[in-house]
């Protein structure tokens, strides 16, 4: 392995830390900045995906449409206060052309309420594709792929 | 640190994701490659592994035996459908010789039910020896070794 | 990303599973060995962090203080048997100066009962500051910052 294989693997493992650190710390402003423009970004279930349906719980197609759904949940701030916690595992190149990587990993979310209870919120994996912008690695398609069929109907943030 | 030895690591990194991967894809046909043909497979307890006691829950001694009990697990098909996710952290290296690496980690597995419910089905540590084979690391020793004593008895797949 | 760097970022993925897996196998005398001798510790709430109060459920200013911890758990110990585990993810340089590095991470604590029931015990993440010692990097501070104001009175080991 060279050193910038090793470099690569590195800063993607920087790039998830960081996608995680943004939305656990409710920094969800910054969260569209880790998109292209034209970005895909969806969240489904394992089975939705394995049969191949396109529409998912949230699906968004621009990084404007991201903008929008946080100035949608701050605005709709009107939910219990939560606190969220990402763990990324797992991260993997799995293919690779001249315009950029395909990336999976596998991710857990605990919520924590505010009376202290802590729940598994979510468990799945990410199916992504990044690419280099001009300050580091960008996804250009995020889907989130929920071992559950079942989410929360109050999704409070993004994943 | 020099480059080989970090190339090492990173090649770890990679057997344990692919490992994962393996199971939480239900690719179960694709397991046994990951083992040596003489290898020893086990899942035991905590308890159990501290006393030195050799038993496990589950205990094969080649590579024909994990195959074996793949095929027993398409057979017996008749659970209710499951998803499996493994979160594999704090991979590291705890002795070495000319042979292969003694190499630890440290697993979580989320369960998730055909209705949603998601629970937390295993923790434990891997207490694992690796070699080099043609294509790269392979399990010659595999001890799970699960913090709880207590592990459900349909047990559908391997950990 | 150059060698020094790579090996730096190694080293401290190195600490972290190393602290896990010296709590997770009850060495807890070996536990003041990661920290300098004028070290601080301190377990606090995300909420009482945020609002800057300096105080936490469990503070300590020196390598002797946690030494002491040690002694009294040892002492007092009447508590059912129980195992932890620690899955640390998201390992992070924050800062860097001349001397030493801001390094954040996650973390997710699971507890084993006797009986075999597993529960998230705490989620939330590491604010540390790591000094080079003269065998490896040492912790000069480690904030423990809890998702949840709510933790078991009956913490019976460190985080």
């Amino acid at each position: 392995m060279d050193l910038a294989e090793i470099g690569t693997r590195l800063e993607l493992h920087d790039l998830y830390t960081a996608y995680a650190a943004c939305l656990d710390t409710d920094a969800l402003e910054g969260w569209p900045e880790f998109f292209t423009e034209d970005c895909r970004y969806r969240i489904t279930s394992a089975e939705n995906y394995e049969a191949g349906l396109p529409i998912g719980l949230i699906y968004a197609t621009s990084k404007n449409m991201l903008r929008d759904r946080v100035s949608a949940l701050r605005q709709a701030n009107i939910y219990e206060p939560q606190r969220y916690r990402h763990l990324i595992t797992g991260v993997a190149i799995a293919g690779r052309d001249e315009g950029g990587l395909e990336v999976t990993a596998s991710f857990l979310v605990v919520r924590t309420m505010q009376d202290g209870a802590m729940t598994v919120f979510a468990v799945g994996r990410y199916i992504d594709r990044v690419v280099r912008g001009p300050a580091g690695w960008l996804f250009a398609r995020k889907d989130v792929v929920l071992d559950s069929r079942r989410i929360d109907t109050l999704l409070a943030i993004p994943l």
